[in-house]
């Protein structure tokens, strides 16, 4: 499946990519995260649990929320079912499932403090276990504050990626472009991006990743409000300088791409980072605008639908027209 | 409305202000905003709720969450209600409308886990309903103290600008100059300015917006506690030199303006960003200064209600005297 | 009271100071925060309460949050009070005072939810105001909670600065130093220092303020874990060269002192400032050293009470060897 | 113990270390903090709870909450004891220790608010206590809130450095090197390190610490996903040039570890520092590699339990191979 260009890429290639050369597979996952996995030692140090519920989805976040609740209270109705039922007042003792019923809506009546007192703790074990749990509930809701916030105050660069790059004509050469926009009202300035590619290689008759720093038509912008198509022009520089259309389609090329921000509200840095592969590269394409004036002509459109619009476009055969 | 510059500007614009020639209005509003509005995805997708409850008045959010406490609390007590008032204890059965009532202030009693027992649930789906309810309530609260920490802890510059700029003699030629000064009881260091120019140039008849770096006399400056005027001296290197007074009435100009501070209490990098358009440069005025020592000669009064006040200032036909 | 250095100083004055050259007073208060008041925005626009509620000591914090209890639910037990006692179920009936007692009781009851239900509210207007009540208590808490966690987790860079400065020998010159020291149990890291000085000098007879940048002999150390003392050599370019004693002692000086460094606790970039003015400068004189090994030779120890001692030292009449 | 190095050692030793050099001891210590004690200022002074809060294991942390929530029933208790038994309702009178026991656990349900209210304040001076309890506890639990969001949020760069650093044999000549990895599910990029070397040199008789920057191969990468090796390369740059083994064992090294990382989930930036000491720099080693392909050669697999592993390797008798 891997095949490496066998051609000579002139340009240096860098080290610093903190992927090994002999790593496999993709680099980075579309996400932005490392595709990596880690073993030796155990899952609960290798879990920073924070990190898991800030990136859970909401809907499996409140699902852990509610489960959570459920079995803290079925645990503690059976320890004051086992204490004894005659250790709480204004139970229901007409038979043991309506028994239970009631420590377990006693248990849920402590753990959220709400305590109506209709059923209520009368003698030494069932009073402490009660103390108890009403202390836990409110460490667990402050826990559960904690991470509410840790998960809707968590900088987020809220950038939506094109899902192919393309090879486009620019000025008298070609260029590789793919084009991102901020798709939320969060207020993004001072962007900038950092493009590198890692390119398989044959060396010695063995395929290699090599890793190379690709520049960019524009390093930096001000503000980050309309979409941002980042270009690198492919000219001598590049080190897809003079690869054809088939070489596109057939050497394992990815494109790792990093986006960082700085967020007005939050006043803070973000980063986002994303990868193109080989088949998610378009050699021949130009990417149709996806922003115009409104009506009024006082206000500017940003369509984010129209991200991944293209058109076909006649190139040379080689890019970066090689001779 | 839009008028360009027809004579020619001789510096070389920016392409990385992030705004395409070809958008139009206003930039950057007043406030700082980009004027830009999205389309596409749906709403929810494109709306950070998190980035909009901090930005709502403290009389909004307060009332929303108001509201919410209300609608809440009538879904639970027609639930309640649903299910027969027979299962809550100590329910005023005078009437149906009391009824209500009661099932209404106990459904809050349990939301707000205050629970005084007066009235009570017994049965099972009343004591399902309420512990998913005071459950509810929790989190509900715990997201609110999110919101509360995330709205009042937001780090924001304070900065007030002045409403108009200026262009005002300056040594021996003319300057373009605004001011700003913090007004709340925050401590700035380390500020510095960004200043660019969006002017509208017609190039083969076609209108187009070309931006400009402008530079400033003071990039930086160490504590930013009295005002700041800010000086783009309008020499050679201005695209600036040679407007005259017509020139700035008719031409659409936009000034964009990012200060960036350290707040000392936040320990944070703060960011406000404001523009002047067409109409809000004044030609041939100059600021009024606003310190002044205090009697004791021992401190210094910043007055911010003199941030708009200037004088009138005879200047040269053209600004930087062209030729 | 102010006295300028009438000599000529030769080094280039700085503008980027943030100060006029008129203002008047000491620029940088000894805790760091600049010498201004401002006028002209109403007090609550100029005041942000948070940053207030951050700054303001443990106790009068605490006591500002007793105070705020117990006044709302003097407020809410008046407003019961009207409604009318009826409309509470067990309340001791014996006297007004004991009513209101047992209302105002009632009141911190619904306020903290604690809600036993001895008292509890019955028909429509009690039962309102306790909804309202219980409602307004927990927002009040979630508010405590933010502002308790703002308070404690805010980053501060716990510096202890000595007392005064000494100019003392120093290689082959004379040298201005000044010390401190972190004092908890924070570790800071890449911390440096940006020292300058404002002189008034006489320009036409007229006292003026003049910025001066001063060079320090280490800009930036790596940890800091022991004292550091901050060393401005008294070369020709330094503004103090040549300065006498009595220049020292009757010339308005003051020295405005930034250490920014970077807290691995918090993962945050801490600032504090200081100020040394004309009476807080002692010419002749150099520091004790104030760390040492302890008993086993295996730590270091810092003893913090010795930041300020000092001892006498011998200097040449004008400091930096003028001849 | 502390043998100094009595050759020459030719590059410049650099002084912004922040340790002085006649400070004792290990200067760094293996998790990071600085070896120093502060004496001096009283006990509360120096130390910051917050920072001393979130330092704490969880275990200790826990126990603490549940010591401190004991000790405030147990001090509630005996209070509303001292007030009288008479003054709460439904109090079981039977004999003294009972009494206790239910004033006891109406004292913590009106900490936790929880108020069951089968135990009730009557009168003045109970009703007056519980309504202060029930706002301490809010309080408390506001406070533990804060507390535990400040530990799980606080940035952390989660890295295991390798217990050795060793001397290994790097292109032509040889090179120190050790080793790190990330070991939970944060996502680091843009990572940089900063090393520095301690060494214990005679200069006319006296052992004294000198400090040395090292330099590095890879100051920077990209990514911090798989194992990090830092090269620190012995040529005629480094202070170790020329280094026997028998040096290396003899003297007196300590070597100064920073690393720097951009979190992406926090957007933050992370330091986490380590040590090597003389025993810990084992000479004529190389490391194992610690990551390899999965089965499928679509993702890489990081074993952490080989970061210590190492093979024997021969070296040259001096380091750097010095004439």
């Amino acid at each position: 499946m891997a095949r490496g260009f066998g051609k000579k890429i002139r340009q240096k290639n860098t080290e610093n990519s903190g992927f090994g050369s002999n790593a496999s597979g993709r680099f980075i996952n579309k996400d932005g995260l490392p595709n990596v996995k880690r073993t030796g030692v155990n899952v609960f140090n290798r879990l920073s649990w924070y990190h898991t519920m800030l990136n859970l989805s909401t809907f499996r976040f409140l699902s852990y929320l509610v489960i959570c609740y459920i079995l803290v209270n079925l645990v503690f109705a059976l320890i004051y079912y086992l204490i004894g039922v005659q250790h709480l007042t204004g139970i229901d003792k007409s038979d043991p499932f309506n028994e239970f019923i009631d420590v377990f809506f006693f248990s849920s009546q402590t753990f959220t403090t709400v305590g109506y007192g209709r059923i209520a703790p009368v003698g030494f074990m069932a009073s402490l276990v009660a103390t108890f749990e009403a202390f836990l509930g409110l460490l667990t809701f402050a826990i559960a504050t904690g991470l509410f916030y840790g998960r809707f105050s968590r900088p987020r660069a809220y950038l939506r990626f094109s899902d192919i790059a393309v090879i486009a004509p620019f000025k008298d050469v070609t260029a590789l472009m793919f084009r991102l926009a901020p798709y939320k009202n969060n207020a993004l300035t001072d962007a900038d991006v950092i493009l590198s590619a890692a390119i398989e290689v044959i060396e010695d008759g063995v395929p290699k990743s090599n890793f190379y720093r690709l520049e960019t038509q524009l390093g930096k912008i001000n503000t980050l409000a309309l979409n941002w198509t980042v270009v690198h022009k492919i000219d001598e520089n590049s080190p897809f300088y003079g690869f054809s259309e088939d070489d596109f389609r057939t050497t394992d090329i990815e494109l790792i791409v990093q986006i960082r921000a700085f967020d007005e509200v939050f006043s803070n840095t973000v980063v986002q980072r994303s990868s193109y592969v080989t088949g998610e590269i378009i050699y021949g394409a130009r990417f149709v605008p996806m922003y115009y004036p409104n009506k009024e002509n006082l206000s500017t459109i940003l369509d984010l639908d129209k991200i991944n619009e293209y058109e076909k476009q006649e190139l040379p055969v080689l890019t970066g027209n090689k001779e």
